[in-house]
């Protein structure tokens, strides 16, 4: 299954969020990813990050395609993420 | 078509990228939209969204797809933007 996810937390949620994501799916920008997943796999991520956000303050999205082909996606402007070095 | 568009600007221009987006697309959270989109306003929103950003530290990514029915969306965590009442 090919995924996108983007989320909004709290900066002080941020790092965690970025690192849990980053061991799942393929970082494309500041707050967005994107990549291949079982159903197993993405349960799991879904799970942890439940346990990092708080409900009222942050949210995920996650859009969720059987295959990559049905989206085309194009980049404006920069396509690598500065913030790399942070972690 | 059906896009979604999530763009990573400098806080200096994301007042001016939101206005102009949320003339086109549903904003569903922070930095994020979607919608039912022509070919030709898609390309009038990304022409006019290039005149905004700087393509050294901006971005935009938009996934496009022909049909809607192809995404799954699903979103944990707060799903209204507290961050309406500054528009």
């Amino acid at each position: 299954m090919y995924v996108i996810l983007v989320y909004d937390v709290n900066q002080k949620r941020v790092g965690k969020m970025l690192k849990l994501c980053r061991k799942y799916l393929n970082w494309i920008q500041n707050s967005v990813f994107e990549g291949e997943i079982t159903e197993v796999k993405l349960k799991e991520l879904i799970m942890r990050a439940d346990k990092i956000i708080k409900d009222e303050e942050d949210s995920i999205i996650l859009f969720k395609s059987r295959d990559e082909k049905w989206l085309d996606k194009e980049i404006i402007g920069k396509e690598k993420n500065p913030l790399d070095f942070i972690i």
